[in-house]
């Protein structure tokens, strides 16, 4: 069964591992005409790339992506774009101890329970390497978005338990916010405090989680396709489906369970340009169909499963527990560099349901 | 775009609206050879049927189903199982003072702003009636699911703040529990607080969100298909797909983002008949694929949006700002009926799973 | 595997068997607005419904059509069209002889080799019965194919080795003339030794195959997903999933095996209204993609199996040889009543494929 | 939308134009644990290569394989399989007079009536090229069905008129007898005709069409999913979905439109190993599924439309009728090459099933 594509009519395709010559993407359903160019899919891999500053691995991934079809003279043409990153700085080697030995909290026992065979080379297909992938295609459906006046935007709301606060004129300027620092918190002062957070774990051979929101604007009502293909559905399975992710949430989110339904329904009032609505608890979509406000979700992201830390695990080959260190280079957060393949996967939802509402009417 | 069917190969269509003749189900892609008959499909509708109790809503729903096809001497023949299921109470004329003006909290507005047509009797096809057929497909894939020996179970864990707290003692009946009451909450002392938190809300007009929790046990290692079809990812989807859903977590969920790498992973141990996991934060499932353990997902649902107090809104067909009062029968709080439709979407889930992992291997 | 559904965008899902309590389709992506009444798609079962004429079989399918959902006002809501059909006139009974003993040319054996179970009476899902559901959905597809000015006409070119001749001035009023004889043959004289051929088969406990033409007009240029998703390769799959079809031709067909490329190639000319072909060779498309010709497919439809004579075959309870003889109502020849299930299936492809490229630019 | 991907669970995507970067296919849902080289491929591969005799195409393509990704240690891992071939031999500049000249028989005009853009260079992704990522694909597909008994072999038995008789001692050898000639003729009489044929039409600035037969020996009972993913649909769709095929027969094919039943019905008979049939008329299918018998398809091949006499198209630049003739290197005849490239569609069409079939009973 093929689970490694997304998408109904803007539709990735992602293949490689970890520790393989390389890793890509094929986008397949990119309506003909869209300005493309090698550059616009390199600038969101730049934002993805380890080693960017002092908390992230140090592993160098060069990450330089090659598009090998679907583009002529500058525009995409409605064929398929394949996208091409070679893997550089692979170490296999360093994995070979750890061959028959899963790390906690990681897919290496569920691989093998699954395909019998694994390729253990640093997390092979399961490693963070595979979103490259996602995040060129991500590129590309961000390009589409714009061109209808969509944004897509992520940052870091909690990490360590340092939660940020985000004011209304923080919102206008959010992307520069983000990128500011290493933790990509548009609040620096929580950003401080995140940092330091992190030097501590790191210290302690251990890890942190966090919080991710991502906010698309300019979103049209309109899109979402009821009752399973709902746009918050499409959302969840997307942002789900990124490793280490364990929960998602859409407007009021968990906090929608303590509300009463006065507090929780957003009023709809008489707005310059038509119908708006009063508050957003809701996060911009309504019976699963995009409302007009601003699209509001948030993930949870586990603390990173890599720590230097001794753990007990069992032996594969031998059925003995053992424990075992994992040596190696690994960020001791993953909110950080989870932010622009977060962005990825809200962009090829908005962008597969902007080519999908465009058949909603006669 | 078709996105009224869920499932890859184990695949369901529903189909009706509120107040239209009927509604249904497709199931395509069932394997032949299954026992099958009406009462099966029968006992998960009845569960979903609102007016058991004082707590929901007093609408009428026969709900008696019909299967029209796939199953011969009360076996599964592998063609299509259609059920159908009559809409017999409907009251549709009092709907009509809302025709155009849309219910805060609900997908009037965001129907329209897809469609330019809505039937807008009872919610047309945005109403919890839609989640007949999503029951009844349920039935069918619990069944499937029995045979491989996976119980799927759900029950309230939170209601208007109220807590549950469920013991391991409690899991060993905990679907015994769980029907007790009528707020579905195996814990007998919360559930009476529920009750009376419902009934403080319902006199004042207003209503109630909370949590379900859904555990499936007995899921073999290796069911899952990453890395966008995920176990966890379809999960996701088909929890936030129903209504009135705007959160779902796994495992440990949201609280995983505030614990260190050290509490979060599950170490692996050497069990009787093989491996297992010393705690269970990931919620059965690590890098997208099941890892034995006991399947944990949660989601939070937001309070009805149906309140009889005034609410301001927008009429449509004058473009001015109105104060409606909605009219009917309406459940104060949706959790304790979608206990069994999030049950079915769990099952559909695993049963789609089942047999993908079927073609895994050579 | 979920085989009963067909399209991408314009889908529908097919279930029921021959004597079952009924058969019926679910047309999901239909977009909304579309003028639809339960008489739009009674006047198209009526023409797939036996015992029209002395050359059809004498079973009395009443074929009353029910539109269940999906239509509000007498337009399409853009949710799931619901169509049922009830069985009336079904003998089971008449189906117990056979019940072990598959007949040739019949589906009986194969369906027994999947899936070890199969309901016998009358063929089950394999029976022509099954494409009642295609010609109710094909009937909305036609609808919306109209507003967009593209009619589908089928017609019997050749029948028991008689071949009819269509002139261009026949073209003109080619529906009058196809519906103005039982074998829906354009020409009267052939039509004539037609039933002459069909009279001495049926008296000869014999049965005659044919081959049926399939015409679009006002296809507009540019309907076609290359590389696989082509209009041609679509409309092939489409028509060969038709019970009895073993051929699918598109324009020259065949017969371009044995032309020169310098006959083949249709030559692009300036017309009235911008590009036109000289010729028609390629029946209307060129790359998988329509070229705004007139798009033409022929099928070659075998006779009927059911034949009254003795045949020979294997009862599967004993494993021993054995001769029967297959009692009953059956038709003498296919094409005729395929006709508008051929014209359904060309008209679910192009209605498909019209939304399809909707997305196909910027 | 994407029509660049075929297969529902062992599901190829190719990408790439004629004289881009390279071309390629992504193999998802191959099962793990395959053996599979570059070997395997590469041997493919170099069937299809053009230059290989005097009859094809004088431009030499490498075609070497890369397999980027989803084999580990030198067998599949369940992950997607990543093949990369690079365009060498590219002289894009040879198509610069033709830009906006659509060539008579090639997709040139109707690209442009899709997409408004179109990389024109050698045909694009409507070049013959793009069947490499199809023979790679199949080249997998192949070893999937060689451990299940069933093989594949493809041959031209018409040529120019030129009719081949294939005798059931040839069908012992079939592999070599084919491979022994540059036409892919195995009655070698006939083959030297059709050089023959093929000479004359070269000399005369022409091409010819002709017909290639493709059988599958090994297929088991059972495979097929009525009632639209009917084998000898799916397989119509893929061979239909090659450039220059107008027609796909199964079985008798054509021939069966004027067959009577008596004679077009395969008797059931009592083999050594189960149930047989006594012909095969049926060609291996009936109502959709696999009876076990060899599978027989056939389709017609137009002539090569790139011929270099003079003919006559539109400039769309200008408006105006223009005479064009092509340069460049063609062959002047399809079939000989075609045969990998059909091989490979109908082994991706059996490899799904078969993977499909594993899911038919409980």
């Amino acid at each position: 069964m093929s689970g490694n594509a997304f998408g109904a009519l803007f539709r990735v395709t992602t293949w490689g591992e970890s520790h393989g010559r390389a890793v890509g993407a094929v986008v397949d359903g990119c309506p003909a005409g869209l300005p493309l160019t090698k550059e616009d899919v390199q600038k969101e891999l730049d934002r993805r790339r380890p080693g960017q500053s002092e908390v992230s691995t140090a592993r160098q991934e060069d990450d330089w992506v090659e598009i090998l079809s679907g583009v002529f003279e500058k525009r995409t043409t409605g064929t398929p774009i394949s996208m091409l990153i070679l893997n550089k700085d692979a170490q296999p080697g360093a994995y070979e101890a750890l061959r028959h030995r899963p790390r906690p909290g990681h897919a290496d026992y569920t691989y093998i329970a699954r395909y019998g065979i694994r390729d253990h080379r640093g997390g092979g297909r399961s490693s963070g390497r595979e979103t490259a992938g996602r995040v060129a295609a991500g590129a590309v459906a961000k390009i589409l978005l714009a061109r209808e006046g969509v944004e897509v935007l992520g940052y870091v709301i909690e990490l360590g338990g340092v939660k940020a606060s985000v004011t209304a004129a923080d919102l206008a300027r959010l992307g520069e916010l983000t990128e500011s620092n290493s933790v990509r918190c548009p609040d620096p002062e929580a950003a401080g405090k995140m940092i330091s957070a992190l030097e501590d774990a790191r210290r302690g051979g251990d890890s942190l989680g966090g919080i991710v929101e991502i906010v698309a604007r300019g979103v049209p009502p309109g899109l979402g396709d009821p009752v399973f293909d709902k746009l918050d559905a499409d959302l969840a399975k997307a942002l789900m489906s990124i490793g280490a992710v364990k929960a998602v949430e859409i407007g009021a989110g968990i906090e929608s369970a303590r509300m009463r339904g006065s507090e929780m329904n957003d009023s709809l009032i008489k707005g310059a340009e038509g119908i708006e609505f009063e508050t957003n608890n809701a996060g911009g979509i309504l019976g699963g169909i995009s409302n007009g406000a601003d699209l509001v979700c948030r993930i949870a992201v586990k603390p990173t499963p890599s720590i230097s830390r001794p753990q007990r695990t069992v032996d594969l080959s031998t059925g003995e527990p053992v424990e075992i260190e994992i040596k190696g280079r690994h960020d001791p957060s993953i909110p950080p560099r989870i932010v622009p393949v977060a962005e990825a996967m809200v962009a090829l939802v908005l962008a597969d349901h902007l080519l999908r509402a465009r058949t909603a009417r006669i």
